[in-house]
């Protein structure tokens, strides 16, 4: 892995690549949270696309399960973000995570902090599998 | 998976099951914080062994690789649990992941918890790592 | 004590014992949040009753009321889980801290928290106490 | 600067110089928030008005411009206080910052405490905005 | 009570108020903090003795042992004041709480905040304790 | 502001930008953190300089005076990062902002995330005032 990771690669942009890869991970979820900015800071959908998607998730050195599993966890964890939390369920869902491996991480966290955030990322992801099931 | 994950298997009892696996993953450093308990609060250090080793890593559904990748990322977007984090490093390895894995990890936590997160997670890497290679 | 606080008590299991201290605790809120783990996550419906209500909360070693003061105190202070602080407003109601008492709690936090994390409880409290006047 | 900062200044107390610092600072926002805490807990609506805003945002060492700036991304990067940041985005406007440079400071937060927290404050920030253009 | 609690009591200011109690509840250690900010924020000196002693801690509403019970529990479960935690592990015991009921305090936070945050407040407190046995 | 911020801008890429901007505002202090990160994730490195430095702080719109604030303040209100707290006081002190002005900016803090935050952000203020006076 070398530096150059954040540059052009192939002839493709960081935006480029971003795009790519929100997509692919992400889907409708990360595209809209992209379009919602663009009214009050077109300028941080580019960095959205450019920096997480762009330079990190397209990074070679770890699989994108892995990636949503350290994603979900970290999340679920802080307890901050649960609208992010539920967009990367359903890309952990998008990226080959099973329902059973998704819930099996949220419910790990009650060791790390606590129960609360675990039954809270518990009833997020009951939000996401329900919106997706019908 | 059935609730009586929680309870004896195969005739080894929770604090059985989570001494064997606190063995094999945390290794010495997980067995020094159980034994600093010893004085302090004993009870405590059942608990440690009984509910996150006795019931949650021993759980089936996820892979032990898997389950390191969710206490780094959760542990270093925290970031209020250095030295615990500096175990499960050493944990990650002792379970498979590589260094460069773990830096993976690491650098992605920039994305959710900010860089100042991520910096702190792999200068504790840097320790752990410098310290086993002697 | 002993670290068989976590095993068998007087013939009953941690489960046995963990849902008679929810029920005796938290009361219907408590059991709707377990109800509502029935579908997703089984087994942590499980955990929670065995180890926060049938380890923790059994201990002899301080009283519910003051459990309860702690338990209010920190969900305050993390702000992470006002879904959990409300549940425990309504338990400290329950087990004998009056509204006045609970309030004292609340605003102390500001101290340490912060006043936004004072402010937050404080309008968690106004809630459960309008619904329970009901 | 010194500590009589704290005492009656030119005839006014801190709750009579705090109540005229909460209208010129946070307008009806704040107002609300003070009277919301009357029937629930009104001796802290009288510390709001003291310590805060009497004492702190009363000193003179620092202008309110900046003073809101730094609130503004403290609320940002703690992510637990989502109502008291719309207040303050709300004050930041009345004491002299533009729009873009509210912007400027939620973008920063994503360096920091990483871009959930960048997210919701900018979905914050998109709230108050649209409320007051009407 | 009444709004009134936050000014001059028998004679004695809020200022003259929080010296007496910090000195009752934390003692040396307390004197400590405040005798530490007086090159660089004797200001804030003033501010900690008479908000948190001379305002709320002053309150007749709760009792100290309460009140420390509450600290205790907000300060382990936030995990980003180890030092203010050691002081008010020390001020529990000046209140009169025992080791053990400190001790089932920290426990009672793994429930809440994960094991880490009730290992590092059971490590700061077994500082302390032993500090205080020499 | 458009959207091209984030890419090359007179000649210069992000990388150089950001080099060039590390130094003015944290000077050698964030240029040892920069060259801590070569053993370890020298693509970090990279990162640090390109995203935070040579994109958001090279952005016209807050001058970097206001920006320090909002670092100071979210560092101070968040509490996990000490190390990268002092960094931000020295760069305050580098680009313009008085001794006085740093510590009006730690008090406020007590309003928002705590006195014990406020503390420890002061205290870290005190360590990098007396280094510099030397």
């Amino acid at each position: 892995m070398t530096a150059n990771a954040t540059h052009r690669i192939n002839g493709e942009s960081r935006l480029e690549r971003g795009r790519r890869a929100l997509d692919a991970i992400d889907g409708t979820a990360g595209r809209k949270v992209v379009d919602a900015l663009a009214d009050i800071a077109p300028d941080f959908a580019t960095y959205v696309l450019e920096f997480p998607f762009g330079d990190i998730y397209s990074r070679p050195g770890l699989g994108l399960r892995e990636r949503e599993i350290a994603t979900i966890a970290a999340l679920t964890a802080m307890g901050t973000a649960v609208p992010q939390l539920k967009v990367h369920i359903e890309a952990g869902l998008n990226v080959g995570l099973s329902r059973d491996e998704i819930v099996e991480i949220l419910i790990q966290m009650a060791v790390y902090a606590g129960f609360p955030a675990a039954l809270n990322g518990l009833f997020a992801a009951k939000e996401v599998f329900a919106a997706r099931a019908t």
